[in-house]
């Protein structure tokens, strides 16, 4: 295993210094889910104008987020992100949405963080306008599936 | 069960009104969990100047992220916090590091929104500095644990 | 006619002191229209879930604008507002959007600015999602209609 | 007339990916005007001190606003844009302020939205500024009069 | 002497709590010096149209800095502010700029931080206009003068 | 001396046009140094765990601050910068912990600003954190040491 690349010789955080990386195309897909009761669910199916527009918001939320990832997480270099796409899906047996965010840059440094970042701030939008109806929800497996571009080349999660 | 507060009455979503709240002493208690390698928690325990570091940068983004809570959420309400804490609390068996969050403010409405944006950044900060030796963490169980004062009371998850 | 509040005597910006206002519920009420080609609104408007999207989007960011007011207007002060509703009002002949918004907030200074920043926001949110098929439409019309509240008491624009 | 570029095909918004955009010189001006009684135009114009001022904080207002666009409008493109500069130009019968903003970016997408927000936000301002001797004033006409650079070319509004 | 505060019994950093504190009225003020050559004093003072922008620009960036500074600073609480005030007083023998802000609130803890973060952020801003002519400016001084509100009472630096 | 780039002929403050200037990589070299009473510096360095602590937070503070340049200093350009590095230096006799930033960059123009902001901040997050045992530190002699790239050249100043 090799050295958490943050941290300099004497343990001190940095930010890693991305400036001889070369500028490639590069994708990042994050997912994650969040868990509710079935009823809750029901509550945002069921009234189509309703589910248009939690979703809606979490979305436009998800899509924000992505773009606050440098202001967000300390030692994450700022990017000019390309396309960000965020993908809502309800699931049931269990209650469910999964989230899936797709971010793409012309640029030094990969969007990992910015993929998840838009997961769970996409999570917590929707955990934000159901809450008065079920406090119980979780977010959950908030993780990278895929990258690619960059000196590290492709990366695919086994899932 | 209710409706959903954040959409008024044909389905737009709307910034709930807390003019007419009280403001009360508020609490709110979150957290969640990030799994790694058994080896990716080993070289972050090992390496005593490394855990203090990674450990602090991802409690000082917790932090602040509290605090950009309503910049992130879109129907959150912006709120003077008066405390956050972070606790990251590394386990074993399987290799993880929980994160709690608290969070307390005098006002009109509660924390919850910023105990869980707390914890799911913190929790993103430490994938992001540990993340070249370990793709495959995830971050999961971003639950509210408890909250106190306002209208509705008390809550205890049931866990 | 008075002075200009926002400079001192020798004329230099300064963010008005409000420290001895009183804390009292208040509330501003901004409104104004985004001008588009006939086949603009009808392309808006025939789609019913596009619609549904280009209106949550630019009300998700009137809301999120409002509060960040204070971060833009330099000599506003940074309010805790308790509300933020905005209404898009679509009309004919000729083709146009209507963009109204109420802030409400229980503080020592009014939120004018938050209801003109919102209104303005959205229409530029419209714009945007727009330009594509129509780079002619025009923002106008971005007004105070009404405001209570203060010292200063209720104000109703003559329309 | 064509699609709504934000919204894909089931009608969610997304931003529009522009990886594959080439990097080219582009340039945007838009415009607006804030409309003000004969008194509030004099107050400013003959208070040599007061009108630099006021002048002064609304163009730095619309710089600072035009590198704050992709935070504001949720589906625009974060852009290191190479200059902006904002024209404020006093005009009298009727009594009115005409602003002009003028962005510039080597980039893969177009700065209409920073050059029309700068506009909105000067107007802001002064209206800001100038709002305790003068509540009726109204921000209008905001609007782009012209573009350059990238695929579509020269866009010149007809004024 | 006493504990650093922010820090809890193991050594990590906390917004301290000040839940239980007084609202109170709160002032501070915050003073620093940039120094120059003399040349870059007098081509600042000899043209009055660009003294005024200068300072007008830096005095801007100080009110807005200030209004910052909880997001800045990490253990800063969020406030909200009622007034701030910037002084630019030129200096001869040596050449420099003396820098003063006065911030006041009616809150749980005190301002300290924002007078000092203006005064350090109008420094720098005077820095930027004028870097072109003069590299060698330092900022210096930059302290906190004056404090009065809350528990500790008033407290006035020796100098 | 030349003329102060910040302003055009007529002195208003505009965004300086770097649209034309080449694609460079840039670095710059910001230095600054916080005095103290000797049983602060003590105070810090006697408790290994809070020491690490102070620095810790102060550094994430200094490297989220340079990435927040552009959104502080009024005429500053948005960069993506690619390092920052902030170092902690404690020194006694007299009593001080000297900061140095060095931010680096690939774009068309210089990062100075950003080395210094982030010296600044580091700064008064030391300020911050220790004000409650010592009120009368001071933060002073912030200065750019060292720049390179870009078509003036090497600058390294003489100290």
């Amino acid at each position: 295993m090799g050295k958490l690349s943050h941290l300099d010789e004497q343990g001190r955080a940095k930010m890693v210094d991305v400036s001889d990386k070369d500028t490639t195309s590069r994708i990042a897909v994050g997912r994650g889910t969040i868990h509710m009761r079935t009823e809750t669910l029901a509550l945002i199916l069921d009234d189509k104008i309703e589910k248009g527009d939690v979703f809606a918001v979490a979305r436009v939320a998800g899509i924000m987020a992505a773009k606050k990832t440098s202001e967000l997480i300390p030692m994450c270099h700022p990017l000019n992100i390309t396309s960000v796409e965020i993908d809502l899906m309800p699931r049931h047996n269990p209650a469910r949405v999964e989230i899936e965010a797709i971010v793409r840059v012309s640029g030094k440094t990969g969007v990992e963080m910015e993929a998840m970042t838009a997961v769970a701030v996409a999570g917590l939008t929707i955990y934000d306008m159901c809450k008065a109806v079920d406090r119980e929800m979780s977010i959950g497996e908030i993780r990278l599936v895929k990258k690619s571009g960059g000196k590290s080349g492709t990366f695919i999660r086994k899932e």
